[in-house]
């Protein structure tokens, strides 16, 4: 080794800054991210994250999918496969979607890192510089990250008690040629709210006389806790519609494993994009998942966080109704994590942030969601999933207080 | 669910073509990706692939890990965890990477999917529109792959016995104002050949005096079979080296690992396109690795697989001694996965591919690794170690025996 030679902590620094993509200087730390590490402390009541329940992960289940696994086929669990997926896990997911009314083939999925890299390769496959996606306002935080480093442009349509309103689709086409039409229509992230059947085939009318992609993002679908399951958008408009899925929050997000489905023409695009992007997710993952899968443990899980977030949603809204000043308002979400609540406008979220974290408390200001920073600033998500009914109810009626302090 | 709307297989498809974006035109899937397909025949003898050998990967210690995280800290393996990476594997590949003089601290690492993602997301933060990147040729294949995504032109340095010459670069730095330059400096993939202390030192002179930014892809750094380490480019100019490495040759790729090494301020802007890109690479898998790490299990697999593949390499250069035509010319690589060999001009690989595959032998013709595949046509990437001493016997035998056929 050359002792001579300076080591990194002590040579002069170079300016990256010039020397960086165009598309770089959009980039930015997610606000959620930099909050991630205020649900560190643990003294914090953070209901600011979208994380699920660790104390329900199906720990003991993952102990034998591993030990089967790797007792049974070691070797190849460890060893690269191919960008699509394992054709196991793809053909099981393709049955299981079935009672959705998703009757694909395994052919037209394929598997990611986790949504956000399918967002990330949507972006990738379909996004020019300065294209125009059309979205919900707020709309999911991810989206906008990922689609940024394509330099994306937003035009938005306020978000209400049915999702995305799409009667003012048609102007926003004429005047900016969206190709994307990106929604949430299950529990939306952060909303809450579900659309109806009734506006998702009016959605999908307008998206057929205009000729727009809908991408379709439903991580919580299987979190539902009243009502009915409504039919997909996939279902109603197989040709255009891209549709999104996640094992993030109905096993765990450790794993980050998630897919796509789409017409075979785009998984042929998307596959080659995440060659480029990673090669493949992994298959050791793979394998477990499709093991915990097959043998039904998914769905017996799921019907047990149902009654666990059911509760936890329902000790939120009950501290809210109890606690929070009757200016305020809420959704009340039918499944999913999160609900979505707006203070009066002369209060700024983002600084009552500042004094609900001095009271040991959390939560996501709403300006986050919107492509422009300036909207929302009276708005905040609340999580639910991941606090125990009595940090529910203390963390609701500190920020209670707060709102009241501040008021 | 609506009956009388038509699933997927029967609507009539829309041409998406027109609707993707501009650089989506470049994506093609990968040569080496397709002759995978052909690795999955059990009775091929393959030396197409960049595979490890499976039969050693340490599937006993991946079992006990798993089950010490799981026992010790299930939850929090399970969940979501930071972009950076999990610290304490980061803090050991700080100190794991002293021995080779890269000397820095767990926040200049940033953990990724394979290295695959490494080489995208440096594309993703540096490369715009047209810009120019500076590598030998051949190089490596995902590394073009990648950079495609982002509409790179390239430069190329027609690759020696010693890696990339250097004197080239004043010209190409004066005509095309490459900001990247990208080298595999250790057992060159595909090329076989390692880089000498003095024209890395070369290297690093004319990078300071030309402001370029070296990206070093280090995949078997580890894998040294014959001679001493040499000094890695990082320790060489540490203020505007990019150093990757990776588990997947070292460990096992099916767990997608791999780490990036640079400045801070590079690591920061990396950190926020893998948040856009797939929010964090799997907590579990860093999990296990960290536990095997630490363990000292990967110190000791890694002196197994010098052994054997140093045995592997000797076999195919024996091999290929006894069975070629004496117009042929190959590397004799002194560590890492390949060998590069070169037939007479009058021979197109490709060609020479489809009557091998008839004979059940498989390698990558080698214009896949040029930027400009009409260059290349008669060399050919070999793999040694994914087969064993007797198929590489064989399969050597077999394609010294086309060769015969077809001068």
């Amino acid at each position: 080794m050359n002792a001579q030679q300076p080591m990194l902590r002590d040579v002069k620094h170079i300016d990256w800054e010039p020397l960086m993509a165009e598309r770089t200087k959009r980039m930015k730390s997610s606000v959620i991210r930099e909050l991630l590490k205020l649900t560190v402390k643990p003294d914090i009541i953070s209901f600011a994250g979208g994380l699920p329940a660790p104390e329900f992960f199906p720990v003991r289940e993952f102990d034998e999918a591993c030990q089967h696994i790797l007792s049974t086929c070691g070797p190849q669990s460890l060893q690269y496969s191919t960008t699509e997926g394992h054709a196991p896990l793809r053909e099981w997911l393709a049955e299981s979607m079935r009672k959705y009314g998703i009757d694909v083939e395994p052919d037209n999925i394929l598997m990611t890192n986790g949504s956000q890299q399918a967002l990330d390769l949507i972006g990738k496959i379909f996004v020019d510089p300065g294209d125009c996606i059309l979205t919900s306002a707020p709309t999911y935080l991810g989206a906008l990250q990922a689609w940024n480093a394509y330099e994306a442009s937003y035009q938005t349509i306020e978000l209400d008690d049915e999702g995305m309103p799409v009667e003012g689709i048609p102007e926003i086409v004429k005047k900016h040629h969206p190709r994307l039409v990106y929604v949430l229509p299950n529990f939306h992230n952060p909303g809450g709210v579900t659309t109806p059947l009734a506006r998702r085939e009016r959605l999908v009318e307008m998206a057929r006389k205009h000729d727009l992609i809908l991408i379709e993002d439903d991580p919580y679908g299987e979190l539902r806790y009243d009502g009915e399951d409504v039919t997909p958008i996939f279902r109603l408009a197989p040709e255009r519609t891209i549709y999104l899925s996640t094992f993030s929050k109905t096993l765990a997000p450790g794993i980050r494993l998630a897919w796509i489905v789409a017409p075979k023409a785009v998984i042929a695009k998307l596959v080659q994009a995440k060659q480029g992007a990673d090669l493949q997710t992994g298959t050791f993952v793979q394998l477990i998942t499709h093991d915990i899968c097959q043998r039904g443990i998914l769905k017996s899980h799921v019907k047990k966080l149902r009654v666990v977030y059911k509760e936890r949603r329902d000790a939120m809204l009950a501290a809210l109704d109890k606690h929070w000043p009757s200016s305020c308002a809420w959704t009340r979400p039918q499944g999913g994590l999160f609900l979505w609540a707006s203070v009066p406008k002369s209060v700024d979220t983002a600084e009552l942030l500042v004094k609900a974290t001095e009271k040991k408390v959390a939560f996501v200001p709403g300006f986050a969601f919107y492509p422009d920073e300036k909207q929302g600033r009276n708005t905040m998500r609340l999580n639910f999933s991941n606090a125990t009914l009595e940090q529910i109810q203390e963390g609701i009626r500190r920020l209670g207080t707060v709102l009241n302090e501040t008021l």
